[in-house]
């Protein structure tokens, strides 16, 4: 197995993406990487290996550009570079940790769409109290969705849950301003309808209040939606842990206490970071392409690698094109 | 001035509503209450005021019926009676901590809409870290929202905040899922460029993740992410709190740590307890509609009461209409 990865990407880039490439090759033999992006900025990071390759490139998509015109005119760009990798057969797989709208464009461009999904979507898994995390499809990668596309994502979803974290029968949840049945917007309505008939475990509408109690193994939403719910998770815990912080700096009290707890509220920040789940996948594509976070160490890195070697090994990209070529035939028998 | 109360209405009723009530006509000298309910259940609390009547009604809507149909059959409901006080100008404006579903339906059949209005808002005032709050509609009284329906969400916020909440040049943004202008669905964009034309003081798209920073005094949205937006600050607030909870309970250490800062950690939930920035208004109706909380105390009725003795005094109805036509007359000039 070979995976591409840009490692121009992200706010500690090269030197986490070397190192967590590093670790990867060092614990699965079969693994072989290519690494996209300036051979003089990556060689300090890089000791000796035989499953580490890189292509040499100086051009980069910084996080600040316009994702689309970017990718058109940086040719040689490292992360348009990665997905043409995967397109020419040479990589099964890639990972960048980014621009995430370049790296929607370079895959849609680059890798292509897998046949039969009509919009790809962006994935990551969150986290929740216990632990556990969700799915979350999609967060942004089309702010526009009908109903039959997020149908695609509730079976795609359900089948990454299965394969690749191993969730025997995934709880799959609509999210909605309701729970109950026919509550919704015309959207979300007709999407229950085709959910409701989709070879997924459906749990009907969930709330956006209960997902980080675990609701759902998955959630589904538009583009829109769930780039403004996953924000509004950010925003709110980040305001949250300042406040705590300011209430711990109020007093001689206040500061004794934070003494004492500061390991266990690190920990309690750690259980909320969600680049400890691995990446956010870029599912509907012709093959696994993964977004890791901006600010991704060396081991978010490697965990983003391991993802996507599970994403190939348990053949998800064409799982997820078998079925649904079966959910569309039986939708065109009725 | 005289409101309009539904006494029966919310987890605390009628003893909340009816202190509230209490409260606030022995302030205000010209404030007039009917409080419509049963009249066995309010007495036990009403102590003799000539400020406050009673209409006496068994009826009630609780939180679990549906909405719609309950307004329809219950004719004789606290809630419904409420808003026929307003219709038939006994009263100035109305409150209830019941039903939110049942009394967007209530007010919209009973009070009606404010002419030009297309669609009425849900309105909550939201927390922020530095206390000054923050005004969001559409929260869900129209989730199928048009462009046109968020520019009118957007004046009346502006309207609002500056009459209501004293603000002389409120920023209003428009949500989205990036700051960049051009940014985001169908529907927002079109909102852009109507926002930008308006007479308000436009700063832009806003982020979910900066809405508790107070990056905006007035944020405009669809009923359906506005709900899910706010749905989502109260889930991640409720699971931080009983993560810190758990993490407070860990050990001896902790627990210490906890006895030491128990109040200021009450103090920090009380600072996101929105039902502190008074009720919200249901805005875009003929008068004033205010949903109170519904787990409101008295001291929250009693600030619901305020901010509709405000929005009768400032005249924010009539304000509303004037200036929706002014924009609809320039904007049929074009």
């Amino acid at each position: 197995m070979r995976l591409a990865i840009d490692a121009m990407g992200g706010d500690n880039a090269p030197e986490a993406i070397v190192k967590g490439a590093m670790e990867a090759v060092s614990s699965m033999k079969n693994l072989e990487i290519t690494l996209i992006g300036d051979e003089e900025k990556i060689t300090p990071y890089l000791k000796d290996s035989k499953q580490i390759s890189v292509i040499h490139t100086t051009e980069a998509i910084t996080a600040e550009e316009e994702p689309v015109r970017a990718v058109r005119r940086k040719k040689q760009a490292s992360m348009v570079l990665m997905t043409k990798e995967v397109k020419e057969g040479r990589a099964d797989g890639c990972i960048s940790a980014g621009n995430t709208g370049a790296l929607m464009s370079a895959g849609l461009f680059g890798v292509g769409r897998l046949k039969g999904v009509e919009r790809p979507a962006l994935s990551p898994t969150l986290p929740t109290e216990d632990g556990k995390g969700f799915l979350m499809l999609d967060v942004g990668a089309n702010v526009d969705a009908k109903a039959t596309h997020l149908l695609q994502y509730a079976i795609i979803g359900s089948i990454y849950s299965n394969k690749v974290r191993g969730l025997a029968s995934p709880r799959v949840g609509l999210l909605n301003v309701g729970t109950e049945d026919g509550k919704g917007s015309e959207l979300t309505k007709k999407a229950f309808e085709l959910m409701s008939e989709a070879p997924i475990n459906f749990i009907g509408n969930v709330e956006s209040r209960d997902l980080l109690n675990g609701v759902a193994d998955v959630v589904v939403t538009d583009g829109f939606t769930g780039n403004v719910a996953l924000k509004t998770i950010e925003g709110t815990a980040l305001t949250m842990f300042s406040m705590i912080k300011s209430t711990f700096m109020k007093n001689l009290k206040s500061k004794l206490a934070a003494a004492l707890v500061k390991n266990d509220l690190k920990q309690l920040k750690n259980q909320l970071d969600y680049s400890e789940y691995g990446g956010a996948g870029l599912f509907g594509l012709a093959a696994p392409v993964i977004k890791a976070h901006g600010s991704s160490n060396g081991r978010a890195i490697y965990n983003a690698i391991k993802q996507a070697c599970h994403m190939v090994e348990q053949d998800v990209t064409s799982t997820i094109e078998t079925t649904l070529k079966e959910v569309e035939k039986v939708g065109g028998e009725e």
